[in-house]
């Protein structure tokens, strides 16, 4: 059978890619991904063949991809983050259905709602939703619908895409809602270009975070009702009774 | 200055770690964990110190690893999945406090939510919030707070802890919340002791879900309105339209 995996390659520094995903890398011998993604790997997999599609070009990409493994290459469709999170597993399950000869195997990787959390502290310790402010295909009704039920709730939050040219005032429209529910000096944190050069993070409070500019680089963290700064680090507690 | 790591081991096998949590761990003298957990990894790092505590001894646990490394020994505290989701990274920030000469450093794992979601397809691929259904530490009401708030905005929903022997019934609870506002044949599927030897999967509906026997070491996922079954996997589309 035909084999194409599915591979989350994590923040983007090898060092936080599963031992998994990197033995599966090795073993194929097409890699395919979005020119950012295949940049930040290539020189840890020399010998492959590289096959780079830009932004927007998700579905031509997942055909790429099993033309490749239909063809008897062993292939890896490799993604950011964790390839079942906002990554390609999805769409390329819903299109294997036209590959019949392809096998599909999915390889986690470490997501940035788990990678941005380790920078900043804990914030996602406890209960916690997340949540992309990208409209491109979800309606902003829906987006608005799940921002304040998580805030109502009192959910941690995670925001994937807070951000992009075309939506510069997303995070300020999205910190809007949660403020309606969430106290103004809620724990919030920002961790940017996780695990590459650029790495950074910061905190602020939910108010402040209204009026910061980030970009599609940026996963946002706001704190639940229990969440504090110790140390400089942004923990959500689980309950745990310290005497 | 002394270090102290929290180290996500992710599901249980050794390859599903990443490079960075097995370089730490190598370069350690002394792992601390709860017993289960360093069962798993136990054999891959021979001459390591190993120290373990049952479970619900989590904060005399952390007090163990602080005072190893307080000695100048390089210590990880070992989480199973990832040390900041359900893990041991808030209570070793919140103690911290306590031990000023030690420097504490978290490394992400492969989170439940991510490992059992890739063995059943892609459930969590759009937005999604993760609930704990133990209410050792959380108030009962406040869980089925947050359960009826994600049904209602229709998100996907991972489950945590869906059982123990003093909770035979509380993933029914569940259930019978999400029902309220979720189709009884939402498509729901279970990951059962993942990157283990016993590991499984199975798909169900959210009404057949209601019925199911768990136990500690499951996961649950609940779609939303649009999960479907695809070739005997749980997909939740993010929107890209097919041609």
């Amino acid at each position: 059978m035909n084999k194409l995996y599915v591979v989350g390659i994590g923040p983007g520094n090898y060092e936080e890619m599963t031992l998994r995903a990197i033995r599966t890398l090795e073993e194929c011998q097409v890699i395919v991904g979005y020119t950012v993604y295949v940049d930040l790997i290539k020189s840890h997999f020399p010998d492959k063949e590289f096959i780079t599609t830009s932004m927007r070009q998700e579905i031509e990409r997942c055909r790429i991809a099993f033309s490749q493994a239909d063809l008897g290459k062993k292939t890896a469709m490799i993604c950011s983050g964790d390839s079942g999170i906002y990554g390609m597993s999805g769409l390329i399950l819903e299109i294997g259905a036209e590959y019949p000869k392809v096998s599909v195997e999915l390889v986690s990787g470490v997501t940035a709602a788990l990678s941005g959390a380790a920078l900043l502290g804990a914030p996602i310790m406890h209960d916690f939703a997340v949540i992309s402010l990208s409209d491109l295909m979800t309606p902003w009704e829906q987006i608005e619908k799940r921002l304040e039920a998580a805030a109502k709730a009192d959910f941690s939050i995670c925001l994937y895409n807070p951000s992009s040219k075309k939506r510069a005032d997303y995070l300020r429209r999205a910190c809007d809602i949660l403020l309606k529910y969430k106290n103004k000096d809620t724990p919030c944190g920002i961790a940017i270009n996780i695990g590459r050069r650029e790495e950074d993070s910061s905190l602020y409070t939910l108010e402040m975070l209204r009026d910061i500019q980030v970009d599609m680089f940026t996963t946002v963290f706001v704190g639940n009702s229990a969440t504090k700064i110790i140390n400089g680090k942004m923990v959500t507690p689980r309950g745990y009774k310290i005497k």
